[in-house]
């Protein structure tokens, strides 16, 4: 089954211990995409400016990403800067030139509207609506949102989270946006708005899958160096999402298998800078490291 | 096969958002025992003040648990006191008045030495060595330390890390003890020192076991409320340790299985104050909640 993702398309200037790269191919629907297309078709929304170089996605088109819905407006690409902390956890957004992305009014080419999977990376939420006012009956919403828009635009959000099948958030964000310390609560606060799975992303910490009352925990794979901690969570979403459509099936054994296949995928991405690392990669390697997983779990 | 520990006895005073406990039952030993003593035979070395009520560890007598090496010095008991913050992982100690223990010289009876099991709770490492030095040759010596100890006395706890199979510690702690950030680097680093094994406490986010190269995950009971964290650390080695004595075994699956009812009884613990949890349940219960955990972690 195909996939359908709307979000940023960047070039980011990220410094963490490690090094140093500016203007690197960044935004969340093309890190989302070098995971996804790893499993399934992805059909990508969204916006770039005149500056953007178009072979910068040449390996994106030879791995079915389709861009029939990114379009080209006059201006800047949009662009993010951070540095990271020593311990990678934490980092500093350095500036946020939102650019062409300013006005930005996502239009889904006809092909698109009757995609099966549909993910809604983080971008405002008021673009998030008119995204899936365009889709004819998706089998799977998927959101993932940011404090930014818990903080900022709450009520669009609300109104993007009761349309959503699948929840993917952090604990910081669980607790902002249902004003509860208690996870448990804050997982009944949020299913009851609609969403019947959520997933919990921990950074080094893994994530952890809450369906209808049962949970899961998958670990982060233990790197011998981090990298570039950029798009983690975008690419964790592109191997669990990627694997869902390729199974197309939402059932507890694949859901379980595909957030361990999300873990998979973000554990390559943080190797390298930008998306060096996932342009190397093939199936191969992620069943392998997936394998690895699952004797990591075992007892 | 029968377990020795040795640390604190204590009488604490505890603050969480969900009530006030005044001179309640804890330390580590007592934690450490009400969890083991659900697999296996403890004996305890420790010291208590003549305000020690001794009626306050019937429930540990009747579970095997060994007073022979407790002692009563004049003056009053151990005394902790803490408040826990909102989010329960941060807490601020208000007093630690040490009371008996400033002046605590650990003598072992006799039936004690030959034991195979030692725990080595968290307690000043020139004492733990004291203890070590009486043993004729447990099959494992296992250590919980604390930043206290790294930052106060690095010699002597690197002189009880050199004589340590199994260490048990947290990230920070790792961090603090070897100077690195990078998890894998800091695990190469103590194991060099001589633990084959080392334990990885994360609280709210489970734990990890790091065997000679290999890994395994253990998460965290998703609670519905947690209303006092105080001896969660010492009840997982309790459940740990516990289950490792009882099997008599030390090998990789043996010790997956051990972590996770370390998981298991510290879940238990923080569902109520000091040890009235632990005081109720027994096996059954614990595997039960065993098996649960079990299937949080199948795919």
């Amino acid at each position: 089954m195909s996939i359908l993702v709307v979000g940023s398309i960047a070039y980011d200037s990220v410094e963490t211990p490690f090094g140093k790269r500016d203007n690197a191919l960044g935004g969340s629907t093309l890190y989302f995409s070098s995971a996804a297309s790893l499993f399934a078709p992805v059909h990508v929304v969204g916006v770039i400016g005149d500056d953007f170089n178009p072979a910068d996605i040449d390996f994106l088109k030879q791995r079915r990403v389709n861009f029939d819905g990114m379009v080209e407006a006059a201006g800047k690409t949009f662009r993010w800067g951070g540095v990271y902390h020593k311990n990678m956890n934490m980092r500093d957004t350095l500036f946020t030139d939102l650019n062409v992305f300013e006005t930005f009014d996502p239009v889904l080419p006809d092909h698109y509207k009757s995609l099966d999977y549909l993910f809604l990376a983080n971008i405002d939420p008021d673009l998030q609506l008119k995204v899936l006012d365009q889709m004819h009956k998706p089998k799977a919403v998927i959101l993932d949102t940011m404090n930014f828009w818990i903080s900022g635009k709450k009520e669009s959000l609300t109104r993007v989270i009761q349309r959503t099948d699948i929840l993917i958030i952090n604990d910081e964000e669980l607790i902002e946006y249902t004003g509860t310390e208690n996870f448990l609560e804050g997982l009944r606060h949020i299913t009851a708005l609609g969403p019947k799975v959520v997933v919990i992303k921990r950074g080094m910490y893994g994530a952890v899958l809450y369906n209808a009352g049962r949970f899961f925990f998958a670990p982060a794979y233990p790197l011998p160096e981090v990298k570039d901690p950029t798009g983690a969570g975008d690419t964790f979403a592109g191997g669990f999402i990627g694997y869902l459509a390729e199974q197309d099936n939402l059932d507890e054994i694949t859901l379980r298998r595909a957030l361990v296949y999300g873990s998979t995928t973000a554990s390559f991405t943080v190797e390298q800078f930008s998306m060096d690392r996932l342009k190397e990669i093939g199936r191969f390697e992620v069943d392998n490291r997936w394998n690895e997983f699952k004797e990591m779990m075992q007892f």
